[in-house]
């Protein structure tokens, strides 16, 4: 071991290197003109794996392909599948990147770059740790399979399709996947519930056309008006979404889970300054945490209509249009969430204006009982690593293949996490922190340790 | 007055192709970088007038530059300034367009193009009756003094400095405008009465960046879901304006202006086919002329937040902003108004936003005795150009120059529009009516013959 973790600081600069290479891919996903980077992006990946020797292919799919790459399969031996994901999100808006989001930074002992907290630092850390028990000729414990996907950030379309393809050689012990975040510097933590999510937009048109405001304007309604008011609706003062039946299926905390919430880091202070607000608001009767990570909600994550150039354009506009996304809590159902908030805005939609819906992507939320023995392994690996006791965290991201993990392959998924609070997953200036890249290198140095010597 | 009229009619062809070449400049005033299209534009009008022999200056303001192109004074003679303006909307969406906006098109006995009827076509047409006069030597009854500028569409934010400092030369016994609207095709219209405007951005800023909702949503506001509830509390579902004292200040309508609209040709279902709804909306207690021409409105005009593009994004947006244009009446003052909406605003928004609001330009709204002489003679005229009786009007649009013209030249506007319910002002796809062009320029060449024989 000691040869492993050796080598492991040996190549820590070289390692930086490798990742500031990966994150130089501007491997949008949710932009169709990024597919030939999405491409090179994940041969540059495969040929990497391919250089540690390990049997690797890209998997073609409908959307982007899927990397595989494996250990050889030894009888007798565990067999762990590491997810990742190759694609980021988008970078929009460039004015706020202090460097351009896919030329890498090194600043502050961090690596800025869209991507390289989430989440490629994070799976190149688990690569990395394999490379070092290769180099060194020691012993890995157990038969590993890289399964690094490049539609995460979409909803993961071609991946349930994938895994039930490859269901025999996908068939493994758990899942182990790097995509989740610590609370604090520090303090790691392993994830043991998830939030889901469910994706909608939705446009009213009114009018044909943009109408000029002073010859037709307060004859028609106007769509803008008519979407702010629609969307008014779905949530009231005290942080409650007002659709019916949305909170029926969402189990409640349980007094263990809510003291283990309470024991997290929290300053309200401190967070309100380090979001930029000048006033929290969620659901009334639960802490930020438990709003952050137990509650569902009802996100508007972006708002389109009219003129939106310089200076001002007299009309009503012919439409307006949002895009939502819902995060869904254990037990909700993405399928039946998405229905229940159609079925309400057909109902207080009005007669005045047409209401156009388009589903996006779902994934049901995760709990995993963080009694395991698996658990409990991921927490003493992550103990040694760290040289810290790790927490137990809800996470209020979604990870949609997570649940497809235990679907179809029937396994569970163990969250270990390497994001910090201010990584700007999603936001611009994305980072990753170089120390939590080293620690996520010596997580997976123990990590298959511990699990090989779990009794059967 | 045959010679002029045989004048206008032998030339008709040509007058079409020189405002084929008027409406081929992209003289978008809110648009920066169309400066110097507005200046090409402004210029290319200016040679037209002196082609004529006016006496033509381009005069520069801080903005776009003013035209001022006069016919020779003569002792004795009444002086009347016409007004236009050569910069138009700007033309987005371009997709919506059948043909570009600016390279003009003739179809169905009209010319497609921005600006076709907003405003440059109805101004050439009274240039063209005057060149009728100039070139067949009959005798102009009237001085005149074009005055065409380029800042309408973004509120004439030079015009008013202009008309104090050319106060002398520009003192006139009325202004002659056709910017205004006939209620059907074939059917003249005197305008009596405009609405007025004022503007307002408002945005709200939540987080200083966007954020992962999957990891912070739930416990921080929204600020698109706080824009639409902001937004959504401006207007009742009766179609009344909630702002405390948005109706104080409003000219009740008098019973016989309440007749005259009543006499306007509206078919409900036309109309609204005509708009492309399913169904109208507007305040209750009105009839749709006097919604759309009588009565104040509260109209947003363009939304913008968070993601856009394509595919979905899960952020809590970190700004939400809203373009509004409040249409004001008859004798609401802008300024009171507008400090009234940022009030209200202010009052309202939620402490979990930040809001900034931008005034843009204001415009009071216009009354006119229909009985005064200048309004007979105008009358008079419009039924010699059209063989039609013409009706009274009020119109929704505002002509932020016209109480200027009052306030600052003492002078009486006459409202003489030409434009029709369908020509797309504001909108993709405007046109003008070839026939309406003509028409207005028999229009101005009885005009000018009406009003120098009215009593001194």
């Amino acid at each position: 071991m000691k040869a492993v973790l050796d080598y492991l600081k040996a190549n820590e600069a070289r390692f930086v290197q490798d990742l500031c290479e990966y994150v130089r891919f501007p491997s949008v996903s949710a932009q169709a003109d990024h597919r030939a980077d999405l491409q090179a992006c994940a041969e540059w990946m495969a040929a990497r794996c391919r250089s540690l020797g390990l049997e690797t292919r890209l998997c073609p799919t409908e959307g982007h392909p899927v990397l595989l790459a494996r250990t050889p399969r030894r009888p007798g031996r565990r067999h762990f599948v590491v997810y990742g994901h190759y694609d980021v999100q988008p970078p929009e808006p460039f004015d706020l990147w202090k460097s351009p989001p896919f030329e890498p930074r090194l600043a502050g002992g961090a690596l800025y770059a869209r991507g390289a907290s989430d989440n490629k630092g994070q799976h190149l850390a688990h690569l990395n740790a394999v490379e070092a028990y290769l180099k060194t000729d020691t012993d890995l414990p157990c038969d590993l399979t890289f399964l690094i996907e490049g539609e995460e950030e979409v909803g993961s379309r071609s991946l349930s399709g994938f895994l039930k393809s490859h269901r025999p050689e996908l068939r493994c012990d758990a899942v182990v996947v790097s995509d989740t975040g610590m609370p604090a510097s520090g303090l790691p933590a392993l994830t043991y519930a998830l939030r889901g999510i469910t994706a909608l937009e939705i446009k009213l048109t009114g009018p044909d056309r943009d109408l000029h405001s002073g010859i037709f304007g307060g004859s028609v309604d106007n769509p803008a008006m008519a979407l702010s008011q629609l969307l008014a609706r779905a949530r009231d003062a005290r942080g409650r979404i007002t659709i019916p039946g949305f909170y029926d299926d969402v189990r409640p905390l349980s007094a263990f889970e809510r003291r283990q919430l309470a024991r997290l880091p929290y300053q309200e202070r401190a967070y309100a300054r380090f979001l930029g607000v000048r006033r929290l608001f969620g659901e009334k009767g639960y802490t930020v945490w438990e709003q952050r990570t137990a509650r569902p909600t009802f996100e508007i994550n972006g708002l389109t209509s009219g003129y939106q150039g310089e200076g001002s354009k007299t009309i009503v506009p012919s439409w307006a249009s949002a895009k939502i996304t819902i995060r869904l809590v254990p037990d909700q159902r993405p399928d039946r969430v998405l229905r229940q908030v159609q079925r309400w805005l057909r109902a207080v939609c009005p007669p005045t204006v047409r209401l156009e819906m388009k589903a996006g992507h779902g994934a049901e939320a995760y709990f995993m009982e963080p009694t395991r023995p698996e658990a409990q392994a991921g927490l003493r690996a992550l103990e040694a690593a760290f040289a810290r006791k790790p927490v137990l965290l809800r996470e209020g991201g979604s990870i949609p293949i997570v649940t497809e993990f235990r679907s179809i392959l029937g396994a569970d998924t163990l969250l270990l996490g390497l994001a910090l609070p201010d990584d700007n997953a999603h936001s611009p200036n994305e980072k990753f922190d170089l120390a939590n890249y080293a620690a996520g290198m010596r997580v997976g140095a123990h990590l298959w340790r511990e699990l090989a010597a779990l009794p059967a």
